[in-house]
């Protein structure tokens, strides 16, 4: 097994309480830099969980706005060649500002553009944590991986894919949080997954964006990637569980999610 | 008459659900360049309907994207000239890729901006369907037509315009989809309406343009492109009817819409 | 006490119900150049208060769009260069139409280019109001701010800045009506508190850029602008405090919003 099981059976729910807990103790402020679909959903995520989501389009303002946010998050689901100059400003003033930031490197794999640009940014300076599904990590890892669109190809139950992406995270400075039926966290020797969420969430556009940005609130109150990005995918989560529990669809599902989100 | 009335009193429920499920088979993936008002609608509705979306606003990549996808959905309604140069290309790669692709030239008529991105589009290649209001098809035919924003303006009982409507469609190698309290189809020599729907569909921004991404999808998997619009329009009214029964206003004919979607 | 009370105690449902029917009656057409993560919750707004919106990312079109508009709402929260030429030439085009604007300074204070942005919309014509918090609208009086992200700071209860915001008002040719837990509303020597609304309204992405909407509806169809201001906050109050009634948290809050702003 590649998975740390500890943490596995444990109280999860009072775990995830306490998270939410310290992210609104803090109310960090999240510089975002999202795709246009997921904007919206991605803003009302951080707001309900507790955070304050600021978003620009203009490289003019983006070193007072990350000097004066807590983190910085950016997918890259519908860039284009200016906002891949925004992007590479951002996390230049990240790095030199010390900000921790969450890269969500959408449908990488899907054209030579993502892939350069993911590249690029990882080159400039490494992501506290990358959020993404399996065949886009895959992909980063440099491993064959099939793709349709920007959806996550399903890869069977033998969970082979976790050797390369743990190595992938022990010879980078990045957390890594895989989104699927389970998702799997792994950074520097830390592995574990995190059970939840619901299929149905697959099914509601920008639901993984959102858990960057949850991610990306909590690398700014957890100092340690692997936590972050643990305490995000938790929160994520258990919302999505208790939301689908209530949903009829998708469009409930989403309500019920950031409804349940800012209740947790 | 100018409709083809011998589908009206068909069972079009179990027709829509047999719809359904041939885009449910297929899973077509859809790539949209559609207005920035719309998107996550529009995604949302794909999903729901069983089809990939996946947006972008990069032109490095639109050839990848489309080469890769089973049809492209064009959307002008909110098209600068950076997107309209990307709108161009897109059509051209369609074309090159014997893709299908659904144009939506909403508000064309309202600005000479909007006049010129319609045509050239249209002269790029031959969309297989064009799916629009009233207004907006009538100024495409060269036809005089009231408008007032990018919203359809009455035309009465007397469906004078279908006239006009069939011999565009017949002249031109493009289905038409007209949306309206009922919704008329046409292609060659072959028209009919469909019926259902509901009036407070009217005021969900963007529920035009999910009729037109519906009908991308189908266009996809239906290869005669009336079979493909009539398709599309079936679900939308279907979906559209059932959640008009259980809404209360517009928010929640948009949630009800989208749950019923994905439950037909 | 700095507001005139007189309005105070008065039937504010029922006026809120005459304005709603005053906007229904005229239908305006509002030309929205507003932020990407609002934009689809500003439409359905527009639309549920019986308003036509349209946007628009093209600077070619837009002398024709605001000709053909009653008003037209600036909403800089994700400007960057290229729009924010848009936005200086759509305020010119307002000018030269005589028609009425509405301007939401979005974070105005959190970076030099907001600033400018914002001193040179208002500096190339006054507009009709100004809708924003007490930080932006401080800052904009040169009155040092503190300030958080976008987001309004709490200045407890003592109302000082209203002089300030007063005096701005009076030396202007522009209403300004500042959310918070009571808005408040002065233009020339008349001043005013709309009360309603709920706290959790600020947990939703974009309620304070739908105010600005609903006013820049409003600014086509009361020819007074302290009239549009009150007539505009009354509704996000009704609406707003009809909602909070309902809700189980911000997505449900949003939803209801839309509803009861139909149904008003």
């Amino acid at each position: 097994m590649y998975n740390n099981n500890e943490g596995k059976f444990m109280d999860t729910l009072s775990r995830t309480s306490s998270y939410v807990r310290d992210v609104r103790k803090q109310n960090p402020l999240v510089v975002c830099l999202t795709n246009s679909v997921a904007q919206s959903f991605n803003a009302n995520a951080l707001l309900a969980v507790g955070a304050l989501p600021i978003m620009t389009s203009a490289v003019e303002e983006i070193d007072e706005l990350v000097a004066a946010a807590d983190s910085l998050y950016i997918n890259i689901g519908t860039a284009n060649q200016p906002q891949s100059i925004l992007m590479f400003e951002a996390v230049r003033c990240a790095a030199r500002h010390s900000k921790p930031w969450v890269l969500d490197p959408v449908g990488v794999g899907v054209s030579s553009f993502r892939d350069n640009l993911t590249r690029k940014l990882i080159a400039i300076d490494c992501p506290a944590v990358i959020r993404c599904n399996v065949s886009e990590i895959l992909h980063i890892c440099g491993v064959p991986a099939p793709q349709h669109g920007v959806d996550a190809v399903s890869y069977g139950s033998g969970y082979l894919w976790c050797d390369d992406v743990q190595r992938y995270a022990r010879n980078h400075r990045s957390a890594v949080a895989v989104s699927g039926p389970a998702d799997y966290i792994c950074y520097e020797n830390r592995t574990d997954w995190v059970n939840g969420g619901s299929p149905l969430m697959t099914k509601v556009t920008g639901m993984g964006c959102t858990a960057s940005a949850i991610v990306a609130a909590c690398v700014a109150v957890f100092p340690n990637p692997f936590d972050a990005a643990y305490a995000g995918m938790c929160i994520m989560a258990e919302a999505g569980s208790r939301a689908a529990d209530k949903a009829q669809g998708p469009a409930s599902l989403q309500h019920h999610f950031l409804d349940e989100l800012s209740q947790l």
